[in-house]
């Protein structure tokens, strides 16, 4: 190929990645605010920002097949290698998780729902909306993270999923408790607990696009590895 | 090239790419053994099993590794078009189905452990039971479809997910009234619903590899369709 035109095809195909990666964020920036829109309406039982959780869940399907259908185009037809190659199949896997962040986020919506009548135990509430709170800066931090392709930031935010889960368990032996001394409780208390689960999960999750972050620049999989060992390793 | 060569690289990657798949239905068999051993571990109650569970939990996620990582070797040395390139980016996607079951069939497995000093109740242990198997056979049957790449079977066994998501709102429901009626089976009562909640996601898992096999045969891509008009298409 004569180097005006690989030249050209080369800068095209840097063009698809960037509108690609493009794409990423823009669904990020969605479930993000599906996420923050989910918590609210069910501290504060508010329908309206409910239904609004739930109207863009047909945006993030939409999106999830669009991104896939780029990739496997690129990889058809520029057929990347190294970084790039990395960076192509990764997205794959990062729009799989953020879709299932916004299922999460949409089964929280549901949940607020049922809510609307149940009676409400305030220091639950309370604890649901801190976990919320660090859920959703993990979950923010974690795409930006993805945005710079910054590892050093990617892993100090992996690590803070441990707190969320500490946090879960905490709730998970309120709910215990309460349900124990007020068996009228319960239903509107699994309720409460599907939402602490969810919101677990999203921690989860965002945690999986962290371990994306350093697989794409570094080409190195730390999926299923000690996190001490990769803190040690990229801190 | 010369045709000679060509047919050398392009027998040389078939080969590749059936002992990836080979791999991926190991993996398959791995997890389907997990789930297999982790439900009869919570209704016996059997530690020896649970072990069992916990014990492949290593393996399944070297496999993952490991058939990642061919897989980007095989788009980067390769470069597949059409249905083989499908194939590829959808083995990564299938495997992480995979891994999940896995996961779910772990928490199972530590379910199991909790609930050696709980209290049973026969109808509720009847219905986990009734829905592991149909969990199970929901499983094997995707493996098949997968393994054939069978798209009719496929598409019969993901509509077959309908009825375990009836059977585990049933359980949820039964759960329920019994915390209700002795609070103090509530804390057992809880890793009863984890484990139908674990089992209720493996058939969700379960039902995405079967819409794996429908992209990767007919390249049309059926997640987030509605499944009536996909059973109309394909059946």
């Amino acid at each position: 190929m004569p180097p005006i035109i690989r030249e050209h095809t080369s800068h095209q195909f840097e063009h698809e990645l960037a509108e690609v990666r493009n794409l990423v964020l823009h669904m990020g920036g969605v479930v993000e605010e599906q996420v923050k829109n989910a918590v609210p309406a069910l501290i504060k039982i508010d329908g309206d920002l409910a239904e609004k959780v739930l109207s863009r869940d047909s945006e993030v399907n939409r999106l999830e097949l669009e991104i896939d259908e780029a990739c496997t185009k690129i990889l058809a037809l520029r057929q990347p290698t190294a970084s790039d190659l990395r960076m192509v199949t990764t997205i794959s896997k990062t729009i799989a998780d953020l879709e299932r962040i916004g299922d999460e986020a949409e089964k929280i919506g549901k949940n607020a729902a049922n809510l609307v009548m149940a009676e409400r135990n305030k220091g639950i509430f309370k604890s649901l909306k801190y976990m919320s709170e660090h859920v959703i800066s993990l979950l923010r931090q974690a795409l930006d993270a993805f945005a710079r392709m910054d590892v050093e930031a990617a892993v100090k935010v992996a690590g803070l999923d441990n707190e969320i889960d500490d946090e879960y368990d905490g709730i998970m032996r309120q709910l215990i408790t309460y349900m124990m001394e007020d068996p009228r409780s319960i239903k509107a208390s699994m309720d409460v607990i599907w939402t602490a689960r969810s919101l677990e999960r999203i921690g989860d999750h965002a945690t999986n696009i962290c371990e994306y972050v350093v697989y794409i620049v570094k080409g190195k999989d730390v999926r299923h590895k000690s996190w001490k060992q990769v803190e040690k390793d990229y801190l």
